[in-house]
């Protein structure tokens, strides 16, 4: 037997997260596998914290449960990771191996492997362990499907990408240069609007907290408008887009990070644009596209490796220091990716 | 020489229009072309009362300039309409033809043909020509293109039409039930309801000012939701579509026509929506899918005689009721498809 912390939803979330949602909670855990079981018995390394995680933690909600079912009060949230398999009774996993996938927010997880638990052999070591909750994992396959498969981009186009610097939008910046397009970031603090220029090679990156009119801010990087935007936002700054889009503009939609925080979205005034512009606004999921992982992963890899695409992150150590971590997201404190460093090995 | 009466608009419009924004004018016109010319002179018979041409009565707008440049004011509005050729001295047009296509709020228009200036020969005249405003027209074609091409209709799908009974959601009905979908359609009065389920065979129709509530009442016509939404309106019919779309759900944004008249758009808040069920909403424009009018003309014309389509016309006489025709549109005055009937022959 070994000891579990776990992080436990205290409740359903009303507005911004805060620590006190989280409580921690010791659990024991029996470190075998019994006879006979299919189970998987996982030592988590890496937790991921991703904005998605906060519409979890809402109460349940006809509307986003077609693709969130709400975290259960009084369990552990769960989420991307990467983990150790410790024992297994499953023929697909050996002790030893790496995965990621879906895990508990704990020390050690057990799992069911099923065609759908999206549990992903981790085969390249050389790269750092941490980038399968980012770049290499969920978040990567997400900036990879929605730019390429969503936004359908042409050598010479532009692209408007929003929380720019996040697991996301940092990839999305990068596959947009290696296309040849043109590509211009916003982010929430001058810090981050310095990465975007001269880390991950945009274009013009604004901060938008110091921009008056989001609008004109467009203007002045877009004269000429935007025919793709990667939208990781919502609210204010789809608005300001849409006025700034090109005609057959199209709007990856992978988030609304504004808006899940908030009992009363924001209303979207420019909608008409959609129709005078001759726009595609398109919803996606990177668990549709999860079947293109190889495919991601065979482009992706040389580029890390000969130094084409870079990755920031923002590592906490700690399964303590998770729910300040995830919080902080939603403030905007977390520089590049935000995870959890749980155990070292 | 001829007299020609002509609609004149009198200044860009703000809010609703009135009868007062569009003046006559009596002018002469000679009734031969020049000696030379290549213009095209034709009488106009029927002209087109469509909801867009509210959009070129409002002054200069970058927004709305990728689609409609405005009227001029003091000059004559023009929209389509069916004309008969009276004098040409363009080769491709010949004295007596009959054609549909832009012209001007006038009993003769002088146009010079061009690739782009969407002029058709109207080859069949067993159908009645007033058609060639709306079933057999730019809305017909609008219908076709934007439910065939932009919803990716399945057989067995639903699907919602609003401003149903209008001169496209008529045919978008239609359209939907031979391709095997169950079709609701709202509209503003209970005559159009009955119109909707009586005669274009709409399975259920809804009349929206009626109801408290939207959602609910798009709820009890679509339990298990809605897989396209051919949107005719915007604003909070929108929203409440939204809240009631399926999975990889699609609207076609065809017009919006409650948000024409406001100085202030509504806000539409239930975006987060298109990434929770992977929604793709696409604007699209009739002028983008002229090339396939030969292929519509083979599709509709057999339904049109075999009686499988049918369509509902709202027909004024006489250019001076031109205007009142016109406004009425904004307050769903019209019964089917709005014209005016200018000439006989």
């Amino acid at each position: 037997m070994g000891t579990n912390k776990q992080v436990i939803l205290r409740d359903y979330v009303t507005g911004f997260p805060k620590e006190s949602d989280l409580i921690f909670k010791d659990t024991t855990i029996d470190l075998k596998i019994p006879a006979g079981s299919t189970t998987v018995l996982v030592k988590n390394l890496y937790l991921s914290c991703d904005p998605y995680m906060r519409i979890r933690m809402g109460k349940p909600d006809p509307s986003t449960a077609a693709l969130f079912q709400p975290y259960n009060p009084g369990e552990p949230i769960y989420a991307f990771g990467v983990s150790k398999v410790i024992d297994s009774g499953h023929p697909d996993y050996t002790t030893g191996e790496l995965i990621w996938g879906v895990v508990g927010w704990e020390e050690y997880t057990t799992f069911t492997p099923t065609p759908d638990s999206h549990h992903f052999k981790i085969q390249h070591t050389d790269i750092p362990l941490s980038y399968y909750t980012g770049l290499l994992g969920m978040p990567g396959m997400t900036a990879y499907a929605g730019f390429s498969e969503i936004c359908s981009p042409k050598k010479g186009e532009t692209v408007f990408v929003s929380a720019a610097s996040g697991a996301v939008g940092q990839l999305v910046g990068q596959l947009a240069k290696i296309m040849g397009c043109y590509v211009v970031g916003s982010a929430g603090s001058n810090e981050k609007v310095d990465l975007l220029k001269n880390k991950f090679g945009f274009d013009e990156a604004f901060n938008y907290k110091e921009e008056p009119d989001l609008s004109v801010a467009l203007k002045r990087c877009f004269p000429e408008g935007i025919d793709m935007y990667f939208e990781n936002v919502g609210g204010s700054m789809l608005d300001a887009v849409l006025l700034n889009m090109k005609i057959n503009g199209r709007v990856a939609v992978c988030g609304m990070i504004s808006q899940y925080n908030l009992e009363n979205q924001e209303g979207v005034h420019n909608l008409p644009i959609v129709l005078y512009k001759r726009i595609r606004i398109q919803g996606f999921v990177v668990a549709d596209y999860f079947h293109k992982y190889s495919e991601f992963l065979e482009f992706v890899l040389p580029c890390i490796r000969e130094g084409k695409i870079t990755y920031v992150e923002d590592v906490v150590e700690g399964l303590e220091n998770g729910p300040s971590a995830l919080i902080g997201l939603f403030h905007g404190k977390n520089v590049g990716k935000q995870l959890i460093m749980v155990a070292r090995d």
